[in-house]
């Protein structure tokens, strides 16, 4: 069994990446860190500890992360992310508090301590921005040397979501995901690259909201929201992108998709800000730190999605 | 034997790869057009038959292609490429002219013709800007449809070498390989995403002096000139990029690369122009017109670009 850290920012796919975490028998969930993103901090471990209490779940410790970007004063959610995740993050799905609180202790010490003591049997998973991750790589360099990390964040070889470079996530903090980049010695790039491929419809959802029970009413309930928004911002995909739980998946099985070995920056001034290429002073380095996903077995990746998920959602309690 | 037409704007890697052309017994060269780049139309043409007649190939008919982008009134060599490739374009080698003269017929139709008559036994290569290749398509369509194509030109996960996203050849005409990705059927792409990783250095061109022949000295003095502009322009890299030969020796061997199936589109327009980049109205279309490569197995590469060049310049007349 794999160890796996969860960094979310939950948001709606952050919360099946989540579901798909708790789904998974080959993953050990030993913690979730929440960092800012589709949501602010506070409104991110509210959600996770709500999702986790709803899966019954509660063994699983929650960290509070970085508030904003370092570079930054302070963080206020953009209003294209609310349009994606509603106001409450989860789609306006309505689920109780959990009755347990956050840790007392930080993310950035959670993810430092843990590495320290678990090494290559973890595997950390941020799908919001890189501000945590950049703290304990500042914090502990030790960190860069030891972390295996499979992020969902950047694109590479298609245009970016929030301008035509950048992805959303690293626009939020594009100076940590470049210290991400050029010190972290295995980062596995889940990025739009492939999860534009990766399309939900109304049709799967169905399937959970038959289940009669609260979890596929959550469930169903968040990802139809999330699936509405692309509706109006990408009508052209014909469906929303799973995004987070890809990278999840990946975790899992790294053969769902095929990677490019590659030196990566982030171009962190002006119009290209936010950008992930290639860093051009490592291109002949025979070492390679990232490994890009480019292409996904689409129909696998979505079976184990729905089988996982749909699982998990049929034992929670029936719907009241 | 692959039928291939080159479309050069001879340059000195571009003169790189016409040797390597005609060295390579697996190709039939059945001609060259001329396009505007590293240098005019006039010189480039002039070029190709010159050398063309240094290695006793004057059974090569050479073409003159459109002499500047559609989008523009004229062309200009930049600085940028004069300090490259020489105020002659093959970095101030003096090689004689060639006693015969260029085609009546135009570029333009010799393509088109062509590919009516050879369809999927002929490869066309061009390593300049797409803009003779675009006007080929325009004026027939089926071109499109049956063209085979092997580029040099793009820079899809690296930076570029003329801004940070574009890339020479693209950025002269970016509406002309727009054309050329939205529409054609069949492109695989060598950019700089590879030939960053094939570097030749003065040890290889000390080979070629030592032959004692025209052709070795034409080589060696051209290429030591092209080396000596990289050592300015980008001395982290330790040599110079093969860009232009690699496009042909993927024409010989596509298994030198492995490529991307992608669909692509060109930024045309403010500061991302001369962009290539995924086509995100086509990133969920099964069929994928372009094929991008992304790694180069550089080893096989050089011995096989030393080798053939050499044995093809051993076989000029001796030195005077």
């Amino acid at each position: 069994m794999k160890k796996v850290i969860l960094d979310l920012d939950t948001g709606i796919d952050d919360a099946l990446a989540l579901a798909y975490a708790l789904a998974s028998p080959e993953l050990e969930l030993i913690g979730v860190t929440g960092t800012y993103g589709n949501v602010l901090v506070d409104t991110g471990v509210r959600n996770a500890l709500a999702i986790l209490e709803l899966f019954d779940r509660t063994d699983v410790p929650v960290y509070a992360g970085v508030t904003h970007a370092s570079t930054k004063d302070s963080f206020e959610v953009l209003p294209v992310s609310e349009f994606i995740h509603g106001k409450n993050g989860v789609g306006e799905a309505v689920i109780p508090d959990a009755r347990r609180q956050v840790e007392d202790s930080s993310a950035v010490d959670f993810l430092i301590e843990s590495v320290r003591e678990h090494g290559d049997d973890l595997i950390i998973v941020p799908t919001g921005p890189s501000t945590t991750i950049a703290a304990a790589i500042e914090q502990d360099r030790s960190f860069a040397e030891n972390a295996r990390i499979i992020m969902m964040g950047g694109a590479l070889t298609v245009p970016g979501n929030v301008s035509p470079v950048a992805e959303a996530n690293v626009n939020q903090d594009p100076a940590a995901s470049d210290t991400l980049f050029r010190t972290a010695k295995d980062v596995t790039m889940i990025g739009l690259d492939v999860t534009l491929q990766t399309l939900l419809t109304y049709e799967e959802t169905k399937t959970w909201h038959d289940l009669g029970t609260v979890g596929g009413d959550f469930l169903g309930v968040a990802t139809d929201y999330y699936i509405k928004s692309y509706e109006t911002n990408s009508p052209h995909l014909g469906g929303c992108g799973l995004h987070d739980p890809l990278a999840v998946a990946v975790a899992v099985d790294p053969t769902l998709v095929e990677t490019l070995d590659i030196n990566l920056k982030v171009e962190t001034e002006g119009e290209l800000h936010g950008r992930v290429i290639a860093d051009e002073t490592r291109i002949n380095d025979p070492v390679k730190t990232a490994h890009v996903a480019v292409t996904v077995d689409v129909e696998r990746f979505l079976e184990e999605f729905m089988t996982r998920l749909t699982g998990l959602a049929k034992n929670t309690a029936a719907r009241a």
